[in-house]
């Protein structure tokens, strides 16, 4: 079998080893239910203190405001639905146009009950505090006292890895008397995060995006003043229901901690990578455009190149054992422009042949000089039909 | 160590160890989105779909029935949060008063937006069908048709083992235009399950009830009537976001085909498991009541001791190496007289004194008659007190 180049890593990444030995005690012979008082149950009890201790520091968080969930997806859900009082009171929802479909359906999903503002983003991908601010301003003042009123803003783009200025924005929120929630999905794990540093009140993170496995996740609740999303049994102090998965949980932590141990190490590999990948594309004289910011996720690169058609450079891509996407995993199924490439104004010409590759820390240079090759070559046997 | 004899698998169950080897290329190798359209992917996307065909084919449902989710818990939170048009839509709920927390504080969340009925049980904890009809009945007719109407009573209860006449609520539920649910958490894998037989709309399940992984569960939704609990992505077909736990997936169905062809043969061995646990506690001139129905779950025994304490019983089990519960393990970090045992009207003096005993397919006639001693000695050391 060809070696598979693996360059789709804001979609998934591979289990770190070391989080599947951690897991593999829990999924085998401590099977125990940690809600059960007995010691066989305290066993999986502790893994889980341990795992939600290991997370919070890996963000500098409190243990006792982490909350474990079944993934990103779930995390946003949770933070957008279920803020404020319960489930009938009115709410302004101010979020931008670029978030993820966890939280722009989520917010659909919520329009016919409350009032949601979608903020732009410049050229870059970038959500202005000011215009945060504005949106909820009125006349100077907060709109009204009797709403409650809610933000969100994802940390790093999931497909132009543009990272915002989220310490601006919460810090604008609350001058506006709003909570703040991020989107860290695409974050976590890639850079430093520090929910006191940045101020944010609710942060969303999915452990497969960070070598955990799938099918869970966290949220970090500041000031526990989320109502459940999920309701029933006591875990996770009555706030989000159900049987904990422990292995998960347990895998979680262990790929985050390993990851952010090594997190300056991975940054400038990621960084070093992205630069020969770019550089070898520049050498080829091919047009085109990278979006996104300056401050943007180490690795990520969305690349439009004019004149060509993303979908058909994908297909090619991976008849050479080659990995990368069109834009977001979870949005693949529609060949349409994305929102986002739409929301920075992307020139159609260069939108349509837009790939987004994403580099993990197991790639190498010889990766990126047989993506760039792939690449140069398809666009040159295109020219030729 | 000593030899751990777990009776409390109706809190969770050792996972089946083929699950575990079908679970572990999808945790290591083939880790690819499974929203994404390359070969890498498919492979993970195959996976799903066959789990999918699997599930399907042991409740005899169709594979485009059942939806994935992160346990019962959320399962239950899906069925009876998201039925009907819209979030804000108003609904009657006709739900029974000994049902898991899952659904009971599902309802309750939603008490200040729909109207919440609970019906009585008889002393073995049945429901009636009647009672059911009675509930949406207003002068022979349905309420009205201005709202929607939802039912949810579950198919096996967790505490007491009790089995519901499911098929005659469901007609019930029907013959007066209302939806009907059932929480089958406790009985899937455990008993015959034919969703077409028992004629109902929607039906929960988790796997690590039936020796699958924690973390992953699924429901049957036949009409594919509900709108997203969890908007984002396209997965599931948009109706359930978020990126597929495609290891629990695929260890759920391995576990339920395996639990399904060996039913008659499990089912027969828990029964002669819990005739000879009850025969053995009888021979001790115990005073106790055995409290459920003549129809219920293989293998689970609530036990009520008149004058002893259900908790104490526990924990000297536990210093025996044997795990017992004294409710659902959801509920234990409460030591009040369950709202099961209420609704029976089990005698307080013998409420107090209640434990479940669980019982696998792991379980021997040594575990039984290891149990059955146990109890002996603690309650006639205690008497000595």
């Amino acid at each position: 079998m060809r070696h598979l180049i693996y360059a789709d890593n804001a979609a998934t990444t591979k289990l770190d080893i070391d989080a599947f030995e951690a897991m593999k005690p829990y999924l085998l012979e401590e099977y125990g239910n940690p809600s059960q008082p007995y010691l066989f149950g305290k066993k999986a009890q502790r893994a889980i203190m341990e795992a939600r201790k290991t997370i919070a520091e890996c963000i500098n968080a409190e243990p006792g405001q982490i909350f474990f969930t079944s993934g990103g997806t779930e995390s946003d859900n949770w933070a957008i639905k279920c803020y404020g009082g319960s489930p009938g009171d009115v709410r302004v929802i101010v979020t931008s146009a670029i978030e993820h479909h966890a939280v722009l359906n989520a917010c659909k999903n919520l329009d016919k009950l409350h009032s949601i503002v979608y903020l732009p983003v410049d050229k870059s991908g970038v959500v202005s505090s000011e215009d945060l601010q504005k949106s909820l301003d009125w006349h100077g003042k907060p709109i009204c006292t009797c709403m409650t009123f809610f933000s969100s803003v994802m940390l790093a783009n999931n497909e132009i890895g543009t990272i915002q200025p989220i310490k601006e924005l919460a810090t604008a929120a609350h001058s506006m008397g709003a909570c703040f929630h991020t989107d860290a999905v695409q974050a976590v794990g890639h850079i430093t995060i520090d929910v006191k540093e940045l101020g944010v009140d609710l942060l969303s993170a999915s452990a497969h995006k960070f070598n955990g496995p799938k099918g869970v996740g966290f949220l970090y609740d500041r000031g526990r003043n989320l109502y459940p999303h999920n309701d029933g049994g006591s875990q996770e102090e009555g706030r989000r229901a159900g049987t904990e998965n422990v292995a998960g949980i347990v895998g979680m932590a262990v790929a985050l901690k390993n990851n952010t141990v090594k997190l300056n190490e991975n940054m400038a590999h990621l960084s070093s990578l992205e630069d020969r990948l770019v550089t070898q594309l520049r050498n080829y004289n091919l047009d085109f455009i990278r979006n996104g910011s300056e401050n943007h996720l180490p690795g990520l690169l969305s690349l439009s190149f004019k004149g060509a058609d993303g979908e058909m450079l994908l297909h090619r891509l991976d008849l050479m054992g080659i990995c990368v996407s069109t834009g977001a995993a979870c949005d693949t199924k529609t060949t349409q422009v994305s929102h986002v490439l739409k929301a920075i104004g992307l020139n159609e010409e260069y939108a349509k042949g837009t790939i987004r590759i994403s580099l993990g820390k197991n790639n190498t240079i010889e990766d990126c000089d047989a993506i760039a090759d792939g690449i140069m070559k398809i666009l040159t046997a295109a020219k030729k039909v």
